[in-house]
């Protein structure tokens, strides 16, 4: 993969199975969201956890976006490497060694900050960035519905003025999840939009007249991101999946087949009945989430209506809609999720116009620490 | 994680989540399927789709393995360079940068097999492995029961004829793949491996009588692993899961809970409502497939009732059984599916009596080519 004997080659040229990544619609995914960011007033903040890979996050700053969003402290690692000067980790980081990681990325990057949802992870963390003689900005993550992590809204204030105490860190803005944007209808997603901004900006109000000074309300989604009115409340959102898709978005509406960048080149290595046609992808290769809609494993390009039925760990099931392909045929297929899915490939193939453009590092691939 | 640093150190030292490995529970497993090998006069030839990893392979080795198995052409790489003499690929080689690794590999493998089904597959293959001057053992993939890939038991004397002239492959054997041996009852388990045994010699009669002198007959995989009798018509069994184990296993009763070797560290990060524990571990970590026969994406060996209920790509939900959990304690937990949960992990941390006693590289993983 890095010996650049692929440039310039056609797809068929590529081994399979690979994870293959179309150039202009990736060009195109990241300035349709920008463009919308920058209509509604909204800072964004891509999450990096659905592309994994620095030439990608560099193609979102230069569009506009004001700094990523990383899920764990390694794949901020990998971005700080990458020479990204503003980094949000939307998560909470816990543990020893994570805080001495903590201390030392917070040494290289200009513009780092964390998310905190308990004295039990904040007080660590405040230790530990004091013993170091640094001050690190947090966001208080407010579980704003989606029941995961994150500080219950009423309790926002509380927890606020029980951080107060706790030296080197900053409180700068609230964070917030917005699972619940991830719904087919647009109206309903505007609508939690208009919601989750309202919600959060009163929030900030009731911070602000307890004498914090917030200036950051970072929320979204990729179904969401597209939803955001202008003064929405919000100052910035994190979608990730936008900028590839997947067949959860095209199931969503988020986007069309035609916008999905990211697909899978896998091959027809066996054809043993005529209702069957087996591809040489299988878990390993497309992930195993069945279709949050739709149900499948994979949509093929071509046969449009092809889907992966079934799977093993190396093999893909294709039935009589593959009817037509022939061993040694190379197919591409949407995966359901890209962000699982790409986290299975150490590259990503780069294509424009049909030919290998670039291959690129997927460098924060199972930074998962 | 090659620093050395962790070695000898607790298992609390080691940062999370992370794919921790108990060294004599895995050699307690390998050893366990070897004797029962041994037993039934079979040659035992695991599968390493399970484990990715040399040094897994090299115990298997020593203990008494003739060789390995490895899904693909990448593996296969990976097993040659760690210098592991006699490897076969259950799979169909297709394409041609396949054929010309192909050609390579076998140049420096005492040993290497192949598996066809088809002459789309072969016929290439032949004429890759002619211009070369090399040729290849194949044993011919037999459909019994799997519905994969394969040639239809009773296509298979037909099929061999039709492989005869291609020069450079020289027909060896059959194999199958006991997709039908997952089943929960050891009777059923046992019934099925008399049959396959029995079909697969019945075949080995017909290619025989033909003028095929095959000598291998390769079947088997973990659940079926313990079940075959003495003379059961194998010669051989690939078994794959067996030294590691996972949950699956404890489902169909294949092992218990006490023999699963492969866990995954795990810290409890959030705490947000008394029925809800937040692990740093989600699909990225723990894999996403839901437990074969029951619900859940990961069991903890302790609080020992508690499994992950949901999932998300960063985060696993303990429900109220995680209760007496708390921010920064570490848990480890069996996966679903040790196959595609170690795919995600670069590293396996090595624990003997709860301390480090070695880091080994998943030098396989992410070699799907």
């Amino acid at each position: 993969m890095m010996d650049g004997s692929l440039l310039n080659q056609p797809l068929a040229a590529v081994d399979t199975p690979a994870l293959v990544v179309d150039y202009d619609l990736l060009m195109a995914n990241i300035q349709r969201l920008q463009t919308a960011c920058d209509a509604a007033g909204l800072q964004l903040r891509p999450h990096i956890k659905a592309h994994k890979t620095p030439e990608v996050a560099h193609l979102q700053l230069q569009a506009g976006a004001v700094g990523v969003t990383a899920a764990k402290l390694g794949e901020a690692e990998v971005m700080a490497t990458a020479g990204v000067p503003d980094i949000f980790i939307a998560n909470q980081i816990v543990g020893e060694t994570k805080l001495r990681r903590l201390v030392a990325l917070a040494r290289r990057v200009p513009k780092l900050s964390v998310a905190v949802d308990s004295l039990e992870v904040a007080a660590p963390m405040s230790e530990a960035l004091t013993a170091a003689g640094q001050t690190l900005d947090i966001l208080i993550e407010v579980d704003h519905g989606a029941a995961r992590c994150g500080v219950p809204p009423e309790e926002t204030v509380a927890f606020a003025q029980a951080l107060a105490p706790l030296q080197g860190l900053r409180l700068v803005g609230l964070m917030a999840y917005a699972a619940r944007s991830y719904v087919g209808d647009w109206e309903q997603r505007r609508a939690f939009c208009r919601q989750e901004g309202a919600e959060l900006a009163a929030l900030a109000g009731e911070l602000r007249a307890a004498g914090f000074p917030i200036t950051r309300l970072s929320g979204g989604s990729t179904p969401a991101g597209p939803c955001y009115e202008p003064n929405c409340g919000l100052t910035e959102i994190r979608s990730g999946t936008y900028c590839l898709n997947d067949h959860n978005q095209v199931d969503l509406g988020t986007c069309t087949r035609a916008e999905v960048a990211a697909t899978v080149l896998a091959t027809v290595i066996s054809r043993p009945a005529p209702d069957r046609a087996i591809l040489d992808a299988g878990t390993k290769a497309l992930d195993q989430q069945v279709g949050k809609l739709t149900a499948g494993y994979g949509w093929l390009l071509d046969p449009p209506d092809a889907n992966v039925v079934k799977i093993n760990d190396e093999h893909g099931y294709l039935d009589e809609r593959g009817a037509s392909l022939r061993v040694g045929d190379k197919v591409r297929i949407i995966p359901p999720r890209i962000c699982t899915c790409l986290n299975l490939y150490d590259w990503m193939v780069v294509v424009q116009e049909g030919r290998v453009r670039d291959i690129w590092r997927i460098a924060a691939r199972g930074r998962n620490t």
